[in-house]
C-alpha cells in the first residue's frame, strides 16, 4: 500500500480526529525509539489508551498508517538479500532478517508489554479484521498480528482447564455467551451440560486472566451417538456411565474474535483426548457429532457434484439420489413440518445419505471439503465416520442441513496419516459411508 | 556456514553417534513436515528425547546441521526481495518473509509444543552457547533461539512473585543456589534476607512451572546505604522500618543460563519499583548498592583513562589521583589486610574515589561504561548517584574493587532521559560524583 | 422420658423397621464401646448409613431410644453430687462431670469422626427438630446436639468469605436457593446483588466444604435508605460510590436448617462490619433495612398495646393512632391496591408510624420485642433507628407490615450497652422514633 | 481447691502484679457477663493480652482463681441432682447440666472467639501444665481445658496435609524443630526424608493456620525393616520403589506442648494408612520401627519380671536369659564400643531378644506395657510384630535400649480386636516374638 491511500484518508478527515491520529502516530514513533525501550510499559499504556479513544474511521486510518509507515524498505531489503545470497554468513543473515521484519512487529511487541496489552491488541485486531474487508492492503498489517499471535498463543502457553459447576460464575457466563453450535438457553441448561456424564474443557492464557479462548463440550456415552437431542435434553444423570466407551465432542466454540485464524481448536481437541483417556481408561473412541452447515444450500443449488471430484463408488449412488432429493425440494415452499414428514420416506433417506457423503467427500481442484466443519476436522486428522439422518430436528438443523449430522472420528493412531491425506487432497472416510446410515 | 563443516564433522564421527545424529535429523524433517503439523506434541517429544540422549560432540554436529540445512536459500530470497522491492504489495511481503525466515524457527516453535518443551529448548541453548565459542558460525542458530525466546519470555508472560519464608522450599533452594552477588551460606542466611525489612521478588514463567528465571533482593531502609555488611549481617529485625524511605536493590541474579541475553533484569527492577511503591507509599528513593567488578583490574592496568573520554571536571582530579593510587598499589604483593590499612589514609581515599568516578563515567569511542554492572543499570535508565569507599570488605569485594561500591539511582521521572543519554554515549551521574564520598 | 414410650413405640412397629432399629442400636453400643474407640471412623460411617436408610417413623423411635438409653443415671448422679458437695475436690468434680454428661454426647462426638459426619449430624438434627414438635421429651436429645454444635460451630471455626461473581456457581446457587428475605428470581437478579456497589459475605465451616452456613447481603450507599426497591432493582452501577458512607445489611439468611438456634448471624454481622470498615474507611454507619414481619397481624389483632409496656411518650400517640388505623383496616377486604392508596393519606401515615414504634418498642413482662427480627438485632446490640413508611411495596411487604420497614443501627461503641439494655428488658431506640418517619 | 489457697497467694503477692491480677479477674467477670456476650471478640482479646503481660507467678495465681471462683456450687448441684433423680425430665437434666458445668468452660469458649484465641489458649495451657506440677488442685482447671480441646481438636477438624519439598519453608522448619525421635540435623537431612521413597504427613487445624500439630514420617520399602540407619542415611533414591509393599512409620512427633493428652497420633496413623493405601495399592503392610526407651533402664534394674505377669512361653526363656545379660552388663562401665562388641555374641543376642519380649509383653496388675511407646501403639490397636537386635547403633539408641528396636504392625482387620485386648490387659504380639529376631 503506497502513501496515496494515506494521503487521501488524511485529506478527507480533518480536525479533531486528524489531530488524534497524529498524536497516536507520534506515540508510535516514541514507543519504537529509545525512550520507548526505557519505559515501555508506560508509553505503551498511553498509546493503547489513545487508540481506544479513536472513532472507527480514524482507527482505519491508523491501520493504513501502520501499513505504509512501518513496512520494510524495498531497496535496502534487496541490498541485504544480495549480500546474504553471496556470503550466506550468519552476520549477513542477521542483517537481512533485521531489514526484512516490518517495524510494526516491534511496535506490537512493545504494546504487548503494557498491563493488559495482549487483550488490547486482540481487540485492536478485531477492528482490523473489520477494516480488512474494505481495505485489502491492510493484509500486511494483519500478517504481522498473526505472526505474533501465533507465537504468543502457542500451545506451550495455553492452559487447559476443566470447566464445571464449581467454576467461577464469571467464567461460566462466557460459556453461555459464546456457545456457537447448540445455544445454551440459561443457567439450568448450562448446568445440564456440566453434569457428571459431561465434560467441558477450555483454554485460558496467562495474559488474559479469567477469559476463555475456546471451549469444547463433551458427552461420555456407551456408543457413538446418532442424534443431538438426547445429548442436549436428556434428563440429568446422577452420575456418568460407569465405564463410558465413547467421548463425543458435540460443540466447540471460539470466544475471542480477535484471535481468528490462530490455531486453537486442533490443539484443544488433542489435549482433551489425552486428558480424558487418562481420567477414563475405559474410553475406546473419540468422535464428534457435528453439523453440516452448507449441505442444504448445496442441495438447493442442485448438488453440483460434476464440478467436484467424487471418490469412486460414491458417484453412481449420488447420481441416482439427486433427482429424488431434487423432486422433494422442488415441491417448493415446503413448510418445515411437511419437509420433515417428506423426509421420512426410505427412498429420500437413502438419497440424502448418498448426497451427504458426496457433499463431504468431494474435492475441487485438489482442495477438499468445501464444508468448513469438515475442513476443520479433516485437517486435524479426523476421518468421516458416519452420517446420521434427521439427527438434528431443530429449526436451525433442518434449515442448514435438512437435519443431517456427521460423526468425525479421532483415531490417535491414524491422525498423522489422515492429516497427510487431507493435505494432499484426499478425504479420509469410513468405507461404509454413503451406503447405509 | 557451508556444507563443508558438516561433511567434515560427519567424516570424523562414525558409528553409533553418526546413526543417532541421522535419526535425529530425520525427526527434524518429520516434525517440519505435515505429519509433524498433525501430531506435533508426540513427534516433538521423541525428537527432544533423541537430542537428550546425544553426547556433547554429537550435539555440536546437530547444531551444525541446523545451521546448514535449515538456512534460507540465497537465490530464492534474492528473487523474492526483488519482487517486493518492485511491487511493495502485502502478498510479495508475505512471500518474502516466508522465504527469509530460517526454517529452524518453525522447528523450534514446534519443539516448544512438546510438554516441557520450553525447558528442553532452554537446556539446548545452554549447550549451544558452549558450542558457539568454538564454532562462531552457529551464531545464526543462536539468533533464531534469541528471536523466539524474546517473544516467549516477553514481559507480558513474566509472572512477578514475592518470595518469602512461606514460599516452597523447592523455590527457596534456587535462591541459595543462584545468588551470584553476595553468596548465601545456608538456610539461616537465606532466612535473614527474607525478613520483614527485606523483600525478594522473582519472575516465573508459565512454561517453566516452579523454576525461577531471575530474582532481586531488596532492603527497606531509612536512607541510601554506604556499606553492604549491615545489609547482609545486620541482626534480624522483628519488623521492618515503620515507614521506610529507601528501597535498595542489593543483589540481582539470573537462574537460567539458557536464557542469557534475554532481557529480564530491566523489567524486573521496574515492576518491583511499582510493586513496592504501591505496598509502601512512604518510599521516596529506589537505588542499588552495586559492585564495581572491573575496578581493581583497571587500576592495576594503570587506570588508563587517556584512552577514554572523561566528563569535564573529572579529569584534573583523576590525573592527580592516579599517582597516589599507583604508589599504594605498587607496594606490590600487599596482603589484603595491609591493603586495607593503607586505604584508610584520607589521601588514598580521595584518590580512589576520583578514579572510581573516572572508571564509571568514562566513555570509549562513544561506548560508555566498560563496567558490566554499570552498563546494565545505565542502560536501564538509572544514574550513578554515589561512590562508597570501603563499602565491601569481603575478600571478593576487596579483590575486585578495593572495597568500593556504587549506588545507582532509579528516578522514575528521569528513566527515559537517562536511558537516552546512555544510548547516545553519555553517562548520567550525580553532580557531586567523585568529589566526596 | 421413661422406657414406656420406647416400649410402646416398639410394640406398634414390628418387622423390618424394628430389626433395622435394633441393628442401629447395636451399632450405637458398639461405637460407644472400646471397639468404637479403636476404629471410630469405620463404625461411625456404618452407623450413619444405617440411620440414613431408616424411614421417618423409625428415625423418631431412634431418637426416643437415644433419649431413654443414654441419659445419666439419677441415683449415681445424686451420689456423685453428694461427694462433690462435701469435698469440692478436683477428683470429685471430674467424677461428677463424667456421671452427669449424657452418653449421647460421646456418641455424637464419635459420629462426628466419620468422613462427612458433621453434615450427617446436621441432617439428623433436622429430622430431630421435626420429631420434637410431637415428642417434647426429645428436648433432652436436642440439648445435647445444641451443646456440641455450639462448640463445633464456634466463631473460632467459622470462615468468613466474600461471595461475588467470581465465586463458584455451586456456591452461588445456594444464595439463590436460601435467600429468605427478598427472593432472588434468577442469575441476573443475583448478579445485580454482587456488583461493585454491593457486598455479600458468608460463613463456611471446615467440616462442610462448599456449603454456606449463613450469608448477608450489603448495599454500599451514601445515606441510610428508606425503601427497599432501589436496592433490589436499581440499575446496575458500573462501580460503587467512590466513598460510601453507609453500609446497609438488607438481607440475612440461614442455609442450614439443622443448625437452627446456633448463633451465627450475630457473629457474621460483626465480622462483616470489621471487614467493611477495613476495606472502606469512608464508612460511617452500619445499619439494616429490615422487615417487620408481625406488624400487620398485630394491627389486625387490634394493636393490643395495653398488654404491653410502652416507653413514656409513645403511649399518647399510639392511643390517638389506633382508631385511625383501625378505621382504615376495618374497610374490610380492601384490595391491596386500594389499601395502598388509602395509606397515602398523611393522617394514616402518621398513625401507622406511631403504632409501628409502639409495636417495636413495647415489652411484655420484661420481655422485649415480640417481633422476631427486632429481637435478633436488639439482642445483637443494635438500636431501632428509623421507621420507613411504604418502604416495601411488594405483595409480601404490604401483607406482612403494610409496607413498613425499619432501620436498625449498629454503633460499634454502643453495642455492649444496647445488648445489656435488651437483656434487662429495655429497648434501645432513637429519640425521634415514632414522631416523624 | 478452697478459697484459702487463693487468699494465701494474694497475701504474699502485692503491688503491681496484684493489681494486674485483679484487673484480669475483672475482665473474666466482664467476659462472662452480658457485655461479654455482646462484644466477645473485643473483650476476649483484651483479656488475653492482660494474661500475656503477667509474669509466671501471677499466672499461677490466675489459675488458682479460675479453680476457686468458677467452680460449680456444691449445694446447688446437689439440689439439681435431686430434682433430676426424681423427675428425670429433659428440663431437670438441662438445669442440672447447667449447674454442674464449671463456668470456666464458658470463659474458655468465649476466649476462643478472640482472633488467635485458640493459639493463645494452647499457650495458656502450656503454662498451666507447668503450674500443675506444684499445684495438683489445678487439675480441675486442666480438666476443663482438656474437655474443650477434645472437642475443638476433634478429628473432624484436623486437616491432613502431605509435607514435601514443595511445602512452605515456614512449615518445614517446624519439622526440623519438633522431630523428637530421630533428630534432623539440617535442611539437607530434612530433604532426604522428603524424597520420593519417603512420605511425611501432618495435621493442621483451622484455628492455628500454618502451625503443625503433629507429624509422622514414613518410609516406603519392600519389606519390614530391621534397622534404622538405612532409613535415615540411605543415599537418596531418585524415585521410590516401583511397587512398595511396606509402609514404615519410623517417627511421630507432637509440635504443640499445650495440646498434651489430646488424642492426635492415633487418628493420624489411621488416616495416613488410608491415604497411603489409596495412593499406593501395592502396599501390603503398615508397621513401625520404634524405639524401646525404657528397656536399658529396666535391664539395669535387674529385669524384674517377677513383679509382672508374663505370657506363657516367654517365662522360661526370660529366666535363662537374665543371667547372661546381667553378666554382660555387670562388667560395669563398659565403654559403648566394648558394649557393642560384647553384644555380638550369639548367646547375648538371644538373651537380649528374650528379655526384650518379656519387657514389652509383661503386664502389671492388668496394666500392660510400661514402655510408653508400646502403650501408645498397643492402645491404637497395633500388635508387637518383631524385635530387631542392634537396630539403632546411635549413642541414644544404645543408651536407651542397647540398640534394640521393635516393629509394631497395624493390621486394619485386627485393630479393633487388639485394642480391645489391650484395654482388657492383654498384649497383642506375634507368636514368634522372643524366639528369633
Amino acid at each position: 500500500m503506497g502513501a496515496s491511500l494515506l494521503d487521501r484518508l488524511f485529506r478527507t478527515r480533518r480536525g479533531r480526529s486528524g489531530a488524534a491520529l497524529r498524536r497516536l502516530g507520534d506515540s508510535c514513533d516514541l514507543l519504537l525509539g529509545e525512550r520507548g525501550a526505557a519505559n515501555t510499559a508506560k508509553i505503551a499504556t498511553e498509546l493503547l489508551q489513545r487508540y481506544a479513544d479513536l472513532d472507527e474511521p480514524t482507527r482505519m486510518e491508523f491501520f493504513a498508517r501502520l501499513a505504509s509507515r512501518y513496512a520494510p524498505d524495498g531497496a535496502r531489503v534487496l541490498a541485504r538479500a544480495g549480500e546474504y545470497a553471496e556470503s550466506r554468513s550468519a552476520e549477513s543473515l542477521a542483517n537481512l532478517l533485521k531489514e526484512v521484519e516490518p517495524r510494526r512487529q516491534e511496535l506490537l511487541r512493545r504494546l504487548n508489554r503494557a498491563p493488559g496489552g495482549t487483550a488490547a491488541l486482540a481487540r485492536m485486531r478485531t477492528d482490523l479484521l473489520k477494516s480488512l474487508k474494505s481495505q485489502p492492503a491492510l493484509a500486511a498489517v494483519d500478517a504481522d498480528f498473526m505472526h505474533l499471535f501465533g507465537s504468543w498463543f502457542s500451545p506451550a502457553f495455553l492452559q487447559l482447564v476443566r470447566v464445571d459447576w464449581s467454576s467461577p460464575a464469571r467464567l461460566l457466563e462466557q460459556i453461555i455467551q459464546h456457545e456457537a453450535v447448540h445455544a445454551i438457553r440459561d443457567w439450568s441448561d448450562l448446568r445440564r451440560r456440566l453434569q457428571p456424564d459431561r465434560r467441558c474443557f477450555a483454554f485460558l492464557h496467562p495474559t488474559l486472566p479469567g477469559e476463555l479462548l475456546i471451549f469444547v463440550e463433551v458427552a461420555l456415552l456407551d456408543a457413538m451417538p446418532d442424534a443431538i437431542a438426547p445429548l442436549l435434553e436428556g434428563a440429568a444423570a446422577e452420575s456418568g456411565p460407569q465405564r463410558p466407551r465413547c467421548a463425543v465432542f458435540y460443540s466447540i466454540s471460539n470466544c475471542q474474535p480477535g484471535l481468528r485464524g490462530v490455531s486453537l481448536g486442533n490443539f484443544l481437541i488433542k489435549r482433551v483426548c489425552d486428558e480424558l483417556q487418562s481420567e477414563l481408561p475405559s474410553l475406546r473412541r473419540f468422535c464428534t457429532l457435528s453439523p453440516m452447515p452448507g449441505f442444504a444450500a448445496w442441495l438447493r443449488a442442485g448438488a453440483p457434484f460434476e464440478a467436484l471430484r467424487l471418490p469412486r463408488g460414491l458417484l453412481p449412488q449420488a447420481e441416482a439420489a439427486r433427482p429424488v432429493v431434487h423432486a422433494a425440494l422442488a415441491c417448493g415452499e415446503l413448510a418445515p413440518e411437511a419437509e420433515r414428514l417428506a423426509m421420512q420416506t426410505p427412498a429420500l433417506r437413502a438419497a440424502l445419505l448418498s448426497l451427504g457423503a458426496a457433499y463431504l467427500c468431494a474435492t475441487r481442484d485438489g482442495d477438499p471439503a468445501s464444508d468448513p466443519v469438515a475442513k476443520f476436522h479433516l485437517n486435524n486428522g479426523a476421518r468421516i465416520e458416519r452420517l446420521n439422518y434427521l439427527a438434528n430436528r431443530s429449526r436451525r438443523g433442518l434449515g442448514e442441513s435438512l437435519g443431517m449430522m456427521v460423526n468425525y472420528l479421532y483415531d490417535p493412531y491414524r491422525i498423522e496419516d489422515y492429516h497427510e491425506d487431507f493435505v494432499h487432497g484426499r478425504v479420509a472416510a469410513a468405507r461404509e459411508l454413503g451406503r447405509s446410515g
